[in-house]
């Protein structure tokens, strides 16, 4: 009895699977990334099942040996890759078993490629979101230090990309580190939901063998198992809500990036990017580009894209596992490099950028900025505020109508609108009357600016330690 | 000197705003479902202003007084909404002046459309996510206590959509409640991002007036005021957060969709649904269509593009506050909306299934259900796991050629392929001793039903006791 | 017998339709937008009907005439809309029969509910195509005439937002007028497919009427029968492929917006917006806001939402008609009403547009943007491009340490980077001469603006000529 | 003058990129794919400055034989890919100049690397654009023959997925193949858009040199150059409008999908799916599993999410080229390859469907499918259309309770509900009956299958010619 398919599920199949087939069906050529935490989750596998009198000591011994000279072999670059053999859990099931003999057959019982995967790619994911998490805090501590010194550089504030209020650099950088601790928390958030072991579900309704999931748990420093089979084997929302982490994330980073983009234009004027984070034109001598930020901004789309593949991938699937979920892991995969170099770039740019503080302070000299303070003043002095502010808005019809500022208006001038105004007003009218007065928590006063640096800094260790500990525990287990 | 406009913002404008661009921006037609945050907003905003002094005792009370029979009028239909006027915050501040005079000009002091708008909408989506919490805590709970009755009724467990093994219905009941309750955690991360008082930004910057956020946030029972004012006025997250937890919960239910509607095809009948919860045909007559879950499940595209639709729109948006972000009240009221009524519908519905018991068996019954229980019993019986994979598999492909299922055949028939099988394994081949064996955590055995659905319903009290006491205090405060 | 439910589809029902799902699966909240377009159609049929001999020519005139009056009910707003009759199709029917008794439960013989609604969302879909092009028009002549007028006027062509080279406004414009021209021939394209009836496909296998298929497509004007009648009412293409060309043009509408916001800024200043198209602040009364390009921009996100919306709805479904179809038409009808409204706004807005040039033609002279002239000139000389560029570059890396731009320098300075450099470089280095030398199809020279501004002219009356003879022939049938 | 960095555009540069920044911003990774299309660009453009004097007969040759050799030095895999040297342009001009000496570097005259990819991108784009074309055709007609061969056999129609009336099998398929239809449309109306020329736009305002872009618009095939530089280096429009029809035509691979797992359910069983086509389970000896369609439906998400990559990419982009567009070539490359891969498996499979007939009819016989017919019988004796319905509404509820289809009742049964029954009503429920009744256009009628099988071919023909044609001249030229 030959069997026309080689394939370690041919026994019921009549004909070999069509080569286009196949190749088209192969998860090989992505999933191997996973071989890692394939191996490590093997590992523990064929530990519990020692454990609980499946295996004996010295089969157990035998595959663990067999599985860690395997993960020499690739990692050294010798291991020869079969499409034929599907995926990376077949390629090294089959592996072994030419290394070690029948023994190696054994390893798998207990246990279905359904529920190896989803424990491959949340082992893998949970590694990588520590490493996402390292990037977030680096790019945080270098917004908040950046934002420390830069407390008392004025620029302006814009609302609607139109001059609003004066505000510092410093409170601007500690908005955009405001959204990037938001971030951080969904990420740790999403952690939680990661660390779920589904080993043990098999292929939808568990197994019939004497498992012990929660000593597997424990060897992959999983928080616990899995709750049910069915699930086990078909959730994917680990993978989406990492998406959507992520998509949160770079939309943050393409504010930051238009952002970087208008300062560094001859128009704003506002920053310098060192020459190192930017290229030149093949045709315009004159050209240093932003590159970094635009091409940040850029991927945003492609990040968003596979968090809307993610969702449309798991629309309307029945339980439990189908084919369709193999096409989780390369948006995932992509998704996750797509942030850490995105993260790596603004994390190592982020320091190194120029205030141009000259400049900035100018535009906010500019376009009536001040305005809103000649308002609070005349409601200082009696006047409702809906009243000060159709004065404010006639003065500054008749500034633009002359050419003038108001602070550079004499006071018959602003007197011509309110005769409430004295000689004091003058001091409100500066730049850094301005922000000194916004000064309550989240206000942009240098002071604030400074003393919301600390506090960031300090929620940033305390999270980074909390983080650290349970990395730490991941890696023991 | 006459105003062209008589807009609050119009001392500075030479020419009115055409009409056609007047009705185009204004948001009254949507945001006047904000009425009644708006206005605790404002309360609270009067309150604060008072204890810091900026607003008299007298003052203070007659702005409140004002407000309080505006909301009235509101409720009562007797308020006139005018597009001039707009969006929600300057409708009903234009009616307080009328009512109440000059004083009521003196609310907006210390604030800006910018923070009002985004403290409304928080305050109102914190109020919405806890109706939303209420019916995912109905909808577990309805499932818990049908998979509870049905911890002992075998049905067919599926992958690829092909009979796979027997699972039990409470077991497959208790892996959608498994989703449910990750839509639950996601929904109360969510709400901590929610929770936070944007209020004192102003426009952007802070105020000069001696405001006290820990007042305000304490008064509308927020948990903190936010950190920075640029980010305050600008953060759109939790609306994203919103819609990203409502898009994998239509997810989730368009599955659960997808299978009730497979279930109540004359093909799978497995299940009827009352005619309640179902419509007819225009043109044919016998038909019984499953609305709800078909409409659910339609539903999905909705949800997903208000995601898509909020991510895109702060896509490279600066800082701080643009035009652009009235666009994301649409969405996000119609994924409130949508989201309360989906969950409803099946909060309603999943009690009210009407499993077909026989069929299912039946249906289980039938497909080969049992062929993984075979391959472990030559398990047991010393052959290697992927060599009983192989021997089944021949084994099957003869039934189908004979038309017998595995537990038809004779055992001389099943010895051909095996030498090692004896009487006993009729045992393995039933049904119930297929799901009986699946008896670890997370398994489908019915005694593994039972006390996974009383920890369920453990969690649920757990969580609910502990949101009913966050709910108390928003409301309370 | 009486019958639990009076629905048209009650016969074999035993209860009646729980009330929130008889809300929660009803149109009629949205889809009585049809009515005009449902009632052409039905008068469309009866005509069919009566000619093939299905009914008589009183009862067809009886049913016409019916019609007729209920919509002018509803124009006069005197229609009672019924939730509990679901539909638009069911409430003019129940009406219809209530106005000329039995006759009018004729209507409906050789037709569903579900060809029906196919029908009156294409004929629908087709009217409003027809507006959308009119708009297309007309903002692409406001763009045309506008170029011509600006053809000579120079400003800063932007690569990566860095200054590159000199460009005209004109030439600007006529790329914004490029875009639209492609979305005008892509929603012709998609016309094309939605001029095909549906009717006749009844609820999915067509009817045992003698229907003529063919004198109902000429009666509405429909370019010929669908094919096919499962896919007749299960095709929702057209507004897939409707929302495809609203995201494309929302996407270049929102390009033309975000370069419209950057030239309002202080900063760039390039373009004075009429205060009829902008609006204040309540707190800070100097602004000037660009909110019809923001709101614009803004709404980018709700079409790319729909688009995706309703491609989840499709996905996976099996034939035919399923409930899900339903929400086909909410994003389909704020898609269109989202195009209509942005395009008037850019149509009425575009002509009013105030460069100012003096501000424009500055920032063209600063930025080095005549450096790929320099290169050139170079070339002329008998300098390899790539080698010209190098000297280029060491020119401007000279400027900038310098202050001066190129063409501030002296002979001497210029020649320390290339002694081929004579006095006749000056001529390439100014703005004027740099436009005119760019003088082929496609370049940036002001003759070239005019003459393409000339195409466009001719190319759009050719095409709305062509296109009037489409609607006329539509609205005549 | 040393210069800090060796890169074709480091002339104003003082540091040198960092390591990082330099792989981050590289494209070469995935543009390499364009080097044929590059290439062939370069030879046109080459050929062209001949034409005009720009270069000498003998510079022209050098710089083309350059290429060509260049070509053949990829293509044996001996080309060496340099990140540094940061795209396909740059790579194979470096590699020109080292094997020709300078006059290769006077090959970048009068173009940028702007305008260089629009054109490589657009001539790959449409040579793919022609192979998908082709697989479109394959699978139409294999639509079409299968529908011919199926005309007479009967199935099940299903609305709601319940049984609503008998159709063919063939009809079924012909459904599919007018989805197909729109979609070859489509690709053929996208196309048009595709094959105009940028060439010409340089980096964003045209060229000095004098250029004649009809000669290189002939020399590559495209129908004429574009109209305007500056739209011509930003666009992405094809990419968009690409992934728009891939989009759609995954949606319809998604159901047609969708209709093929389920049926090779065990539930339905309508179809055999050839073994070649499938695969096992690892764990489940006797599952065999439709992968094909899974795995295409599953693909759909990655489709979907790079149409929205692309609309999120461009959103918001000011003129001209920004970097942000170097990521429009991964989301394009593999949604080619998607299509092309899912393609081929289906019209691959397609001609190998084996549909099980007997199992088809079976389940058209049960549930009351012809219950429109007795409906329609009824109207002909003289019953209004709605009372008929709920004669026959009736007539089905006391089916269901006594366990009959229709046919199985008596005379005497069927007259409890209406007594215009007669003898002559058992030939309107047979099925035969049932289908042939719906004979006009685009009913299931097995004659009118027959015939739109004969017109569907003949439209397929004319289309290919005039494809073939099309796709002749861009090879030619």
């Amino acid at each position: 009895m030959t069997q026309p398919t080689d394939k370690p599920w041919g026994g019921r199949f009549n004909e070999p699977t069509d080569a286009f087939v196949e190749a088209f069906t192969a998860s090989i050529g992505f999933d191997k990334r996973l071989y890692h935490h394939d191996i490590r989750g093997s590992i523990a596998h064929a530990t519990m099942l020692q454990r609980v009198g499946v295996l004996t000591k010295e089969e157990a011994d035998t595959i663990i040996d067999g599985l860690r000279a395997i993960e020499a072999e690739i990692e050294a670059g010798q291991f020869e890759w079969s499409v034929s053999l599907e995926d990376i859990h077949m390629n090294i099931e089959a592996r072994l078993t030419a290394r070690i003999g029948n023994v190696g057959k054994k390893l798998h019982t207990g246990r279905s490629r359904n529920d190896q995967v989803a424990t491959d790619i949340r082992l893998y994911l949970r590694d990588e979101i520590d490493i996402v998490a390292e990037e977030l805090a680096r790019l945080r501590s270098g917004l908040i230090e950046l934002a420390a010194r830069e407390a008392d550089t004025i620029m302006p504030g814009f609302t609607h990309l139109q001059t609003a209020q004066p505000v510092t650099f410093g409170h601007h950088l500690l908005a955009w580190q405001e959204m990037i601790t938001r971030d951080h928390e969904r990420l740790l958030d999403c952690r939680k939901r990661v660390n779920i072991l589904p080993l043990g579900a098999a292929a939808l309704a568990g197994t019939t063998y004497p498992i012990d999931r929660h000593v597997t748990a424990e060897l992959l420093g999983f928080e616990r198992p899995s709750e049910n089979s069915l699930d086990a084997v078909s959730d994917r929302d680990f993978a989406i809500e990492f998406a959507s982490f992520a998509s949160i994330l770079l939309m943050h980073m393409s504010r930051m990036s238009e952002e970087l983009v208008l300062w560094t234009s001859a128009q704003f004027n506002f920053i310098n990017l060192p020459d190192r984070f930017c290229t030149g034109s093949s045709i315009m001598p004159q050209k240093k580009n932003p590159d970094v930020p635009e091409l940040v901004r850029g991927k945003t789309g492609r990040v968003y894209g596979h968090l809307m593949g993610l969702l449309t991938l798991m629309k309307s699937q029945p339980l439990a596992y189908n084919k369709d979920n193999q096409e989780d892991k390369e948006p995932l995969f992509d998704t996750l490099d797509t942030v850490k170099g995105c993260l790596k770039a603004f994390a190592d740019m982020v320091p190194a950028l120029e205030p141009r503080r000259d400049s900035m302070y100018e535009a906010a000299r500019r376009g009536y900025s001040t305005a809103t303070d000649l308002a609070d003043y005349l409601v200082r002095k009696g006047t409702p505020f809906r009243d000060a502010h159709e004065v404010v808005g006639k003065s500054v019809a008749y500034g633009i109508e002359q050419g003038k500022d108001l602070s550079e208006m004499s006071l018959d001038e602003l007197r011509q609108f309110s005769d409430v105004i004295g000689d004091d007003v003058f001091d409100v009218l500066t730049l850094e009357g301005s922000v000194n007065a916004r000064n309550h928590i989240g206000g942009t006063a240098p002071d604030q600016v400074r003393a919301a640096a600390q506090r960031a800094r300090d929620a940033l260790s305390r999270l980074t330690a909390s983080q650290n500990a349970q990395g730490e525990e991941s890696r023991l287990s």
